[in-house]
């Protein structure tokens, strides 16, 4: 005797929406915008708060931004999903990390933020974001005694189709495909 | 051919359990105390370090807690639950932020934490905390040159009914609910 | 109706594989370096960087380390796992904290990291890791008026078979086991 099919559903179509949302925070740290481009129905809206917009305004706009960075960290944590048929509402927790070699603290902030989001499921494309609510909880400047430079030799993770993430499986899905 | 029916139920509970830890964390960082409520079983004992009481006593402790900020944001992340029948071990990472407008240090501390939770499944009520030892790992204050002011216009979470997340899916339970 | 077998059987892989990441956390934090060894096969190759080496070189490198902290805490949130048959590819994302009562900065850094994995099922031993690049994202120093002393009577974690977690649960596993 398992589990009833229902419960069942629930789980799958739960893993699916976090896959989005883990997918989202790859996309944007790995620079991946067609990644990201695919976490959201093509009429969905961004509110990030001081931008509100399309799908396609929003890459645009978060494009620009990730550029004046050498690197993003976004690390997402719980993820409590809710799904009743094809609708479903998604809270989760996270910080994101911007670094830059100029040490400029508006480069280098770190952000506690919540990514509140529609999600539905719609036939051909599954489970995507219809529309985000990006919440700002807290800001941290990293301060001069706090930076501390990575060594010499140590792995680092890098932006692009360079990321050892890539060669580690080749037989999986490379940046950008 | 599919997956044993053992392994499935397995999936199901863990998944169950970890929804509760998020809910936890939901109703603390919402003010929602119902919710904090329904993630105990009624004789259950909450061990916080310098509290230990019931799930009674531990509302009380925690609202009065809760009052003294402007803000909490309890982020879980390694949830790593082992089931066997009605009875499952949870232990789950996190780290919580306490904010006030108030600079006092002791009033805006960022916690590590580990919930060691006894979780058991009732008839009724299902999987819920029975006895939960809550360890304190580090703590770290926000100095001056750290804490960063939130920009005008961005868009902010709310402890109470009027955060984003409850308007954004209005066919969904809301906040007390 | 329920969800596709193969879907179910993603889910539990994927849930295996995330278990295998979230017992390397439990097996480092609480110096329980059979359950760190019981994450790999025993042909592994782990790649820190500074270190790249079997199973049995990583462990001695990595228990040599440990040994210079009075505590670490590996918190690993977004865990990212896609599988084809017997081959995963995870990506997980973390952040360690070490601390010493030393006040030496090098004793106390927090890392933010991430765990890239070609996850292998081998018949016998399951999804283990077949092999790890683990990246360095980001460094930071605790600073002076940073650090802030755990109150006392206040619950904390312990490295051994003494952390409150085994107690907690007497029917489960203990540590070393």
């Amino acid at each position: 005797m398992g589990p009833e099919p229902s419960d069942l559903q629930r789980l799958v179509d739960a893993e699916a929406i976090r896959d989005v949302v883990r997918r989202y925070c790859r996309g944007i740290d790995r620079m991946d915008l067609a990644l990201v481009r695919s976490c959201y129905h093509p009429d969905a809206v961004d509110d990030h708060g001081t931008f509100v917009g399309t799908v396609d305004e929003y890459l645009e706009w978060v494009e620009r931004l990730l550029v004046r960075y050498d690197a993003t960290f976004h690390l997402v944590a719980n993820q409590l999903v809710e799904v009743e048929g094809d609708l479903a509402r998604s809270e989760t927790y996270g910080v994101a990390h911007h670094r830059s070699s100029d040490p400029d603290p508006k480069l280098n902030l770190t952000i506690g933020f919540r990514f509140l989001d529609r999600f539905e499921r719609r036939p051909g494309s599954g489970w995507r974001i219809a529309r985000r609510v990006a919440t700002t909880e807290w800001v941290q400047a990293v301060t001069p005694g706090q930076a501390w430079p990575i060594p010499d030799g140590i792995g680092v993770g890098r932006r692009g189709p360079d990321d050892p993430l890539y060669d580690l499986v080749p037989e999986f899905p490379a940046h950008g495909s």
